[in-house]
């Protein structure tokens, strides 16, 4: 049994952490959080009280934090008591924290994978670059890492995970297809942070076909669906984390990551792209000030978690699998639907926070319950994943498949 | 009789400048070239070395300037005996270089009105905010100053003067349409300085119509046009300098300026134009930097003059005239075609600087013999426009008109 959790981060996948982790704060006792700004911790924390999020009375307290600062995250750990830590800030403080988790044996959970600020699209896979390189010191610290454990990476994983275990004998591809069919009250808006999103799309298109890493441009590959509820969307070949460990851990020949994206968002990512505005290089202005452009794009671009109020629709996003059973051809979609307006009324964020936010507490629990407790470093696809999918179906986020019989939801107890 | 020409500025203008004083070097002796960045000025010489622009032996030097430092440059006019100063630097030394040449008594000549870094659009009009306000100071130096007398404030202003003395018993309405026919062979480029061309369309747009200002959006209105050598072409209602001498100057009721643009353009503008990032006004990204996000563009924007040795195509700027004479309703148009290969093969510039960078050198030549050597200050309009008109058929900008009669070339001398 562990408990006492910190959130590191401050956004708005950090509001539906805290939102989460309140509204099952019985098992997981008291709730920290920290980031680089404590005043976003401290408004998160009020949006927890106005809800009424807390479960039982408890604990919630928030701190200052540079997460890039080892030392100052194991003391933050020490002096809260924390046994989980969910890291839910930028993408470029994963391997500290990892460091400080190792050191001070705590379990460690993320929701994308790290990165390094002058670097993107690097070589597949992108776990083996950063990651995995910790994999033996978790072991051997006999502590629990759980990589990717947010929506897309992580409930998709383990919904191909389900497939390949009880839907199929063989699976010739996974096609992740994630659409978010929502809409809000801005010129253009991203559902994340703006730096981390970009950064997908600026370079090479990683996709794993016919067990060989692929190299593509983006958006030269698309397709159009008619998905559940959404209806019909055109997404498009996109590099994303699962691949990357998908390729490893399933014995499956095709692997894509497909995003959808409206004409908008095109015209101004093209753009913004084009004319070197989304490059994480820095640039000399005349007057000799050196500027990361992307950071500037960032800065002008609406913060995410400022969209929730006025967000209206859904998302829709899922596995679509092909493969063999009992020598037929079959194919299923196993996916979810989340409304952002739902979101709002219950935490406060929009869906995208949502499907985001609410797996890495579903994995809390599993962690402090003992059944995901691994004592070493895995990726979701590498654990059970019916413990998991079920307490998802308990806690807003319910799988749902589409298969020859039609549509339903699946139940997992 | 007043000799040798110290150019400020560093840009594809000054180059034209350059080429078009060393033409003339015999009428105006020693050519100095100053920006802040001395190696620009040094590059610009050797094109004028390399195509052997130089009339007859003679001094061309450069240096280090920061206009903005008067004593500075009233040290350099002294050292280079400099008595014309042509201003074609930034935007926003016109009022620093003003005072210099006051302090001096020496001539000053620029392309484009003053402005503040971090103000756009001001209230009409704009010379009375700036240059306006020294012409007492210049009367009483007896110093002349010329305000932009470049192509467009410049020559469209002499057009507008000729037609109201020569053509017309009352004048209705005058549209300076300026249409960019070119291409390059970049994603997108903008023909002088980024941030100067964006500032004019971020803004209100200020147009003199029934004999009062009126304000517009950019954008909002727009006209087509069968022009000549260039065909037909979309221009939008913008806000530009000319505007605000005419209106004072001339007893025209309706003065609009109309600048042509492509799909493409309206399509990026509006996109940074959106997203806030034509502002001029600092914001502060995520790490603390105070970033002008007009200045990142800038930087990341292709120079200008690189544009040149791949630019082909015709510019066609003029002066669209409705009025009366002798009791009938008449129209005309006075333009110029220039061409932006004959421009790169003439002084290694493309057509937009060549039409800026031209007219200033005449009327330098025209202060140099006298003509327009006036001891005060003046908008080209308040000025004779025929011997700078005859002057501009001789050096590469022939005026044109298309009236009943049909399409010609006018003669001045």
């Amino acid at each position: 049994m562990k408990k006492n959790v910190l959130i590191i981060g401050g956004g708005g996948v950090a509001q539906v952490v805290a939102h989460k982790c309140a509204q099952n704060n019985d098992v997981l006792g008291q709730i920290t959080l920290a980031s680089r700004t404590q005043s976003k911790c401290d408004a998160i924390v009020k949006t927890v009280e106005e809800k009424g999020s807390m479960k039982v009375p408890g604990k919630i307290q928030t701190f200052a934090l540079d997460a890039l600062d080892i030392p100052a995250t194991e003391e933050l750990i020490y002096k809260t008591e924390a046994q989980i830590v969910i890291n839910v800030g930028s993408a470029f403080i994963n391997m500290s924290v990892m460091t400080a988790c190792i050191n001070t044996g705590v379990a460690y959970l993320d929701t994308a994978i790290h990165e390094e600020p002058d670097k993107i699209c690097e070589e597949p896979p992108w776990y083996g670059n950063y990651e995995w390189t910790r994999k033996d010191e978790f072991a051997k610290a006999k502590t629990t890492a759980i990589l990717g454990v947010g929506f897309d990476p992580g409930v998709v994983n383990a919904f191909a995970r389900l497939a390949v275990d009880e839907y199929f004998d063989t699976v010739d591809s996974i096609d992740i297809i994630d659409i978010n069919a929502g809409n809000h009250d801005r010129y253009f808006a991203t559902n994340f942070d703006p730096e981390i999103n970009f950064r997908e799309f600026t370079g090479r298109v990683w996709s794993w076909q016919n067990r060989r890493w692929t190299k593509n441009k983006m958006f030269e590959n698309k397709r159009t669906d008619n998905l559940p509820v959404v209806g019909e969307h055109t997404s498009y070949l996109t590099g994303h984390d699962e691949i990357h460990s998908l390729s490893k851990n399933l014995d499956v020949p095709n692997i894509r990551f497909w995003m959808g994206f409206g004409e908008h968002y095109i015209t101004v990512f093209t753009v913004l792209n084009s004319l070197g505005l989304l490059s994480e290089q820095p640039v000399k202005t005349a007057e000799g000030l050196e500027v990361v452009p992307l950071k500037l794009v960032k800065a002008i671009l609406p913060d995410p978690s400022s969209l929730a109020p006025n967000y209206t629709g859904k998302t829709c996003i899922g596995d679509l699998i092909k493969g063999q059973k009992d020598g037929k051809d079959k194919e299923i979609f196993i996916f979810n639907v989340a409304d952002h307006k739902d979101a709002y009324e219950e935490v406060g964020s929009q869906g995208i926070s949502y499907t985001a936010g609410v797996p890495p507490v579903a994995a809390a629990l599993l962690i402090a319950d003992g059944t995901w407790d691994i004592g070493t470093m895995a990726n979701v696809e590498e654990l059970p994943p019916r413990p998991f999918l079920n307490l998802l179906n308990q806690m807003g986020l319910p799988t749902c498949i589409r298969d020859e019989k039609g549509e339903r939801q699946l139940t997992f107890s």
